[in-house]
């Protein structure tokens, strides 16, 4: 066992501090009230490689493991977990399309999306299917060298401002084993999208619903082949799972700065924050739970990268320990600083409202312990 | 013991109900949304009586007890707490005005304030000075038959957009003896309002910062005599902890009753939500700490009305407890709805951020438990 | 509403108090570690009326409400939870003979047991169906003018020790409707009791289990009529989980004020216990969260006294919520006894694990969150 | 990064695995239960190198990392929390006196102490400073080519049955630059050993004060040089964070594997209790808690194997977090197993008191919060 990390890593998690604090704290409060989507920020964080960190090398990504972008992505969410989340739906969508399109998708959208030139999104979730992705009803019927497209999702982030979607359809029976997965050019006819929503936070990716009325997609878009598309779902759910759960860790390591650094400024009956025992514990707590919560998270990917046949239980287990401690982490930064931390002139109400739906997405926390247990209870599984 | 409501209570209850489903619920999303001070809703809660309802009757207020208008400000915040926090500040600051205002301004102000026709403001809390009320450095220098004050305060509600001010300010020596009430029409030469604050809720009441630069304020505006100024705001903080529980314990009501529908409605993986065991588990929970908070916040309120001298600790117990349980069920609600409680569409993600700051004002949690913990460990009292 | 204690109330406290202080604290320690079943201290407490607090006075009971014998049952709690706790249960019982007992059973036993100088035990619980009342196997064949008993009980208190023991038993089909209650002397002949269990703790009461092999019961010895006995025992244990909880109160009680007073007197550092504010901290949270609990406690005992038919999910609530909160506030109240809390010279530890069983038994705080949501989600029960 | 054993290190855990299975858990309820101090177990553990794990080779101990050792005494402790915790406290004296002791000390005593043959205390704690390490009393006066030593210990695990005792007096002016250790047989004339306390748990290993009167130790049984006791103690405390916080993971994996175990046997309501999905999420809650609590301590293990400075704060989180979360995993366990969990015949009961200890000693977990916190705030460590 070693835990720490190498050189390189090191190197790269400061690379994307410094963008972090370079491209995205000067500007994250407005996004979040204003709306913004950053596409020049993303493209800028192509440079850098961070638009393809675990895309294969073929179409222009980094290759690297899943242990590796967590170190970027926990750096930049502690500045926006918001747009940072984006950017990981974005590198999972990449890595998708790099690891299972055909020749003439990745020849077409690879680099450009690997490079953050051209954006994804990921379209999974219907409105009457929040975690329930076995059964959802998208048609993709085969017609001639295309499949057309008949359905509606809901909950897509980037909707509406993306270049391209993965999306999961039913290309065949009912069941998990139905499902195919196509990448659509966003502006292909037939495609609407629906009102953005408004939503608590994660408000500088925009998010909206969209439909697709016999939207024809050509065959050489399918990632893989007929009927694999629930298994890609799952695939990318678990690294779905490890991307959230790190933005959250990353978010709570902030609001624990800035609660620290506030401790030694503010004072309150003639003595500093830091002074008063009770918050000093609370700090004490908090530190505790972000380092614990960043070890599952690394532990996760590890298992991820390792192919090993647990690592659905670990990165459900990341997900949930992670997103539920590190939200817990920002309400409790937010209330070490009093009514300043309910104000927007501050980072912490916005730190709170952007993880909260942490909890509730890629798998609610509930569907997170339906998945342990059942591993668990059902299949015998050891978890040790 | 008898924990029945009487029957004028259970009647006061359903006007409130009544108020809050055809007066608050179609507006309170639009008034966060857009920030607005609904002032004519206030005037007409004040035609039922809802805008004095523990000022005293030589104003024209209701001169109920505490216990009673916690069952109104329960119905009306399961709807809207931002907007129903508002209406406890306005009855906190004309009941000050209805006991401890000379004839003249009870004269002037008394029937207006208790109408609702006119709004008034409560300026206690200072930049430096969060929950350390006797320290605040606002003077009040006698000058004439008048004071002229000068200072800053911070976080006043309503501030801006109301027609007095209930203004606490020092007019003597240093420590909690030296400060004085006054009540200060609010378009008085001298008096400046800040920048309109940015929250994460409470966005139906304009927060802002006041500055006061040799503002003249006629003596027989003095609530009291010189030097009772700290009693009042004692005083008032145990009002004011009581009815923020309360709105907190009426938007956890809220907040349940829209779960426990939802659940009946929504269907995951072929099942009502209902039929999930968690789901129950978590409604159970929620609805036992609503009924624990509710009952704490009584008795607290209770101990208020029979002049209780543990008053203040059971104020301090109700508004801890109450607000953290109901924030968690607020949480919870939310979490049930899913991807949807993220949604402004759904009221869920406004109660949360709204309940949020009551943890935190009126003397955040920790507060409480300093003055707690003093009472027990300081003064021996014997709490049972 | 009115949460005042009357006089009267307050003088039956204090002389259970008085009574606890006397015949109970100088004896806890020693019963608990030699397992001693105190008969002539239940006698004792017989003359102040203490083991028919809400039994009929046709026999020799108080036939005070429940409320009232929450007063008694806390403050003897607080000394010792196990004595207090097979007290609860053998006013149960004496309940239960008073209020349902034919007049040769009433005229036999109930004096006897009005007045504690026979005890009684409760025989619910099967060896299979620890939560599930309805599903019980004990058999009540009807045989000239007798029953005879055939099956086996667990679990039951008091047992080997007591002199009568209330029984369910089917004395006709499957389901709720086919049992009945019995009265049944301890020595009737094919009655046998099991090894003595070995318990974490309420080691002064013996638990045992306990087989009937073609026990005899007179019908005059049946409580009610047949097919009654499934309502008998919802009704006790509603009735049971008040005083269940009850007891976790007076626990709770008893180490909140050890830790106080200790927290005078230790010194860490060069300072009182009392000086650390983390510490002053947890003794706030514990005295609200006993406040709470007992304030539960007393509104579901409330509830039914008045016979109010939401009384069932008042006391399922009181009983998860103080045997929740109290168990917490004696590990808490044990924690801050640091080494000398693990030690049985102090009370502590023997506050812990008495309370330990009370989130067990009477149903488990599980079941006790199922019949809340069942009483919400199938019965559409409005909890406020 | 690396997260997995290595082959050499799952065999060390499986021979750890297969000892506790064979020579703890047919005992460990028994030695529970009449409080016997199992010698020659630990003899027979000594044989496979469980008695000086990490203590150097040239004592004859393995001298693996602390990480090898956590793998061992977790194992054990997942059977009999009380019998792992006396064998690692041996193993840090035996580490002590390996490290700093003299030649003659290691000669007379070294080889007995790593085989297990002899047994030692750890002697620190004094009656009157729990965790204030610092201010202890204990004195240790130079006389001759010998110290005196005069003053009193408590708390002292395996005190009046082990051999040998390393104590921290006090040989120089008051702070921690005046304290020294010493190596004392414990038949020392002078020495007297109280009466054996009375534990909640523990019981496997006898806890006793002790006093010194003049006791006689030659100069050539004191470790490293005068002043430096405090050192060894605090690298002493960092070490025994990591081995109670191991023993507390071993106890909830334990724990755990029973209540998955009983979930699939016991019916209630006709279903398994692994049907029921609220019990699923506890079970869920609970491996995803140790897995977390695990990789917390491998993690402060291996920043103490690495020597980095920021090593006491690894191990003060690692035990804050497992011995929280692992006794509510026992309690857990317990609550799934019903009436059945309260009962000696199964060994949750036992798990939970052994573990409540956990909690308290080795610095309370709120002197563990004190040095996290003072880490940060006054050092200005940054934890990640």
């Amino acid at each position: 066992m070693d835990f720490r990390l190498s050189d390189e890593q090191q190197a790269f998690a400061q690379a994307a501090r410094d963008f972090a604090l370079g491209e995205l704290e000067p500007h994250a409060a407005r996004w979040d009230a204003e709306g913004i989507f950053p596409r020049e920020t993303f493209a800028k964080a192509g440079k850098l490689g961070f638009c393809s960190i675990y895309a294969p090398e073929c179409i222009g990504g980094l290759g690297l493991p899943r242990l590796d972008a967590t170190l970027v992505f926990e750096e930049m969410a502690a500045v926006d977990p918001s747009t940072t989340a984006f950017l990981t739906i974005h590198n999972m969508a990449t890595w998708m399309i790099g690891s299972w399109g055909g020749p003439r998708l990745r020849d077409d959208w690879g680099l450009l999306l690997a490079s953050g030139e051209k954006l994804a999104s990921y379209c999974l979730t219907e409105p009457g299917s929040g975690s329930d992705a076995a059964s959802l009803a998208t048609r993709a019927e085969k017609s001639g060298g295309a499949y057309v497209l008949n359905g509606s999702k809901a909950f897509i982030s980037g909707a509406g401002d993306t270049d391209i979607l993965v999306v999961m359809a039913r290309s065949g029976a009912a069941g998990p084993g139905g499902i195919s997965a196509f990448a659509v050019p966003a502006d292909t006819p037939g495609i609407s999208y629906g009102r953005k929503e408004n939503k608590m936070g994660w408000n500088s990716q925009p998010t909206r619903p969209i439909v697709f009325e016999n939207v024809r997609v050509p065959e050489e878009y399918r990632l893989g082949e007929e009927g694999e598309g629930f298994r890609f779902a799952m695939k990318g759910l678990d690294g779905g799972r490890i991307n959230i759960a790190t933005c959250s860790v990353g978010a709570a390591q902030g609001a624990y700065d800035a609660a620290r650094w506030y401790m030694g400024e503010r004072r309150q009956f003639g003595r500093a924050l830091a002074e008063f025992q009770a918050l000093q514990f609370k700090l004490a707590d908090m530190v505790t739970h972000i380092v614990a919560a960043r070890q599952m998270v690394r532990l996760a990917a590890a298992k991820l990268d390792e192919g090993d046949p647990q690592a659905p239980s670990y990165c459900a287990m990341a997900k949930r320990l992670a997103t539920d401690l590190c939200f817990q982490a920002c309400l409790d930064a937010q209330q070490m600083h009093g009514g300043y931390g309910y104000l927007k002139d501050y980072p912490l109400e916005r730190l709170v409202r952007d993880t909260r739906v942490h909890q509730i997405l890629e798998g609610t926390n509930e569907i997170m312990r339906v998945i342990i247990a059942r591993q668990i209870l059902e299949k015998g599984v050891d978890i040790r």
